[in-house]
């Protein structure tokens, strides 16, 4: 059994770093949106040229990233999502929505004190966990069997 | 031709019933999420018994609130989801991206303000509205070919 | 809001009857299977003529019934599976399975002590109830947003 | 022509062994959820943290088993069902059923015994069996056209 | 609960009217192709203009009858695939493999005589029945539980 | 039997009123776009908001118009695309494709001299008509057998 | 580009041999049913166990074979379906019917003489075909673009 | 990540080269239909046989490429399709209305003063390029998070 994981949500810290690390060694491949804040916010205008409204600009960028988002997550067979402290964090909620209406197993990944603003996303999940160590393990056990400790 | 409209997102304020007012003579049906807050939040526990977690408490109702919103999604051709000043409005991105993968008509509805964080959701949408009034004049266009004023 | 209710399950005691009483007033219509034991067991010969071995008589009445449960789990909304006390049940579980993977919203309805045994169709379901009058209440809440009581 | 087969149901004999030692030299590929019973009841609550409850004890482990069985039944072509002598065994049942609604190849496999009480299963498959070997031998001859003896 | 039929393949005989006529009082809607031989032969050439070629002749019209059995299909509950004496009708096995790829429930109606070489047709079938009547009391049970006689 | 159908393309004749008078008496509903071609063009900006540069100007304007023309695609059974002879016309091919994957029946509208640039849309159509009278003739056909004359 | 083709009906002629001989050097990989016919005609009785009735002889047979056919089907960019001179063949019509549901390319291959009994399988293919080598000379052409000669 | 790519439309120019060798070293496989003009109108008739009618001429040959170009968007994860300074181009606009219904991520290129005539086809577009450098961009944005520059 081989799993296709995307990794969706927070991009400001290491998360998914922890995540791929810890699953050296598992038949696992991972996928991800562009990690780097700026080119995200402006790869729109970079390469398709200047708008001078804000919306557009933010627009144009959106819809490149999601030539990457949605194909990834089409593939996927798991979809891990991050909710970080900051931010609306609205992209990872939309995609967390978009991953559910296609059948993927999602996993979210939050903090306690985000338990009641994302009960509707929880209650759509496969696992709700706190840190990215649970997500690993519960790859490991879904590929191997094996539990951890 | 009719259209079902699924109006998700913000419950504190009176903007369904300005699109439902508005929107009077028009060949087109509303339906929304239970916008009763208290007993959109208690409905699990109140009808499948006490929880004595809280995330239990939350997954019950959240599961509960699931069974109308998606029917409703499901069923529509178009989605609005409005995003308003207050709390993390998960569960509204959610919607929107559900919508989405189901390939529904999206309106989004929010103050300018929001718009650089909600990037990658109107990036997904058929109309980008500020006001209320907007979405009625955008259903009476759709319906009718007619354009306000 | 309008919701069509398919009831699979268990044909030895009352409990669609109950449910469909306490529904009276909501917008809802319910199907079933054919819930007559003898007619049930018996339409394929009946109709399609005998058969000497068991294994097709029992064939043959399974693929008439597929007629009806198939299309009725294929147009309805909400699909409610009572698990009771007595025999296998394994047709029960087949529609739950089978409403899972069409996504349909799934309801269990079944005592507390076959809580562990059902632990995978529960995982599937948005709401598991113990009694009709919990499926009735979940109904008028999901149509009317009113709680019980 | 290459088959990927899940292997649902029975954990408490060595049926799969059986039938993946047989299948040897064969181009084909097998998949089969946790069998390792402890692990499989355990695995919410040893990764996601402990839970009072024996219901959401359970809930939590049902979900990520389900993270395994409805990715790998998702990818098959082939889904076996074993239905043993002991338990209720609902979440073989439930497995048939999803893997039916996903219109993959069902084989069914059980003693004659349990006919009747399956006949709604059976009714949905492709083959039914009493014995691992004889699961071989249709591998076998679905991959090559070879027929036994 | 309301069945919609299509009555597809042998045109030569009375057997949609006796199922029609049979069915009266039941819940049921009836669709069927063109059963007017030579309108269904010429209404390509009679409507878009004449073909030099028989093969063009032929399938201009075999499209426009398309028009009318693919959206039938499309839309039924339950397709009904009768195959007489004559002809080779390959248009109703066609048919019968188009409806069954899309999760139809599939009737065959034939004599004895035909039943090898329709086989396969049988194997995706949930009845094989010999008689216009049958076709009717299986209508007659799966829309109200009742048996004949 | 009844038909929904949708009429795609060219705006500035008279056609669709000549295919909806024709119908008349036939168990057939109509939709089209918003054949207003100033509305059309600015519809967007005329509701939500001006726009400084044309390409965001039509940008809005078309996504609105796409409310409405794949709502009506999609609940259509039949799909009728009108060529004419001005203009590049590429939304009429755009949604003849659109329509085509999503298995409508196709009917191709155009003259003669359109063939070898249309031939790739009339590959996949089931009628290439020249007038709208044909098309009329189809409808009448389709639905009730009756050939003209 | 890759292809995987599917090579359906007639098994008394060497037709599959010849389209596999002169596609050699293509990218393309070939599938069929199995054309051995009397294990094709046995295999439910030899695998499973003997049967009374040549019917279900038949059916357990067929059901066997089905798991190949519709694996490979839903498997295949391209379905070459064979019509020769004898038998009635309703297995090969409903493999096309099945293919053009799920919008496989379709190719038919017939002689002339059959051409007006199989019009309504011709109308579903992208190509008609009289000799194996015009198959081998399509897929040539669609995977590198060289016509023949 | 991987990326199958559908270059569709114009093919008088060499922009299909410019991005295959702009593209190099990236994680991308390319396909498209055949380019050679002649080959594409005459293919149907080189093959299967010749046409006394200019219609049906162009009908068999359209239909052998789209078992090609239906195929290929089918796989593809991002379609691409140029629109060029002559001809009508209907096909071009035809693959991206059928590639844009099945969910594909469409990217269009073409001059500014094509703007207008395709802002229905734009609109339904993730990107609007006007150079094949800049779909290279795209891709390696995609693909790598790196920006030009």
């Amino acid at each position: 059994m081989t799993l296709k994981v995307y990794l969706s949500g927070e991009i400001h810290t290491s998360w998914r770093e922890e995540i791929m690390a810890g699953a050296e060694g598992l038949d696992v491949t991972f996928d991800a949106p562009v990690t780097d804040h700026a080119a995200s916010d402006d790869c729109g205008v970079a390469i398709l040229g200047p708008e001078q409204s804000k919306f557009w600009h933010d627009h144009k960028g959106a819809k490149l990233n999601a030539i990457r988002t949605r194909t990834a997550i089409g593939a996927a067979d798991v979809v891990v999502v991050r909710f970080g402290d900051k931010y609306k964090q609205w992209n990872a909620a939309f995609d967390a929505g978009y991953a559910s209406a296609l059948g993927k197993a999602l996993i979210v990944l939050h903090g306690p004190d985000h338990s009641h603003a994302l009960k509707e996303v929880d209650a759509a999940a496969l696992a709700v966990a706190e840190e990215p160590r649970q997500v690993v393990e519960i790859l490991r056990y879904v590929l191997t069997g094996r539990l951890p400790g």
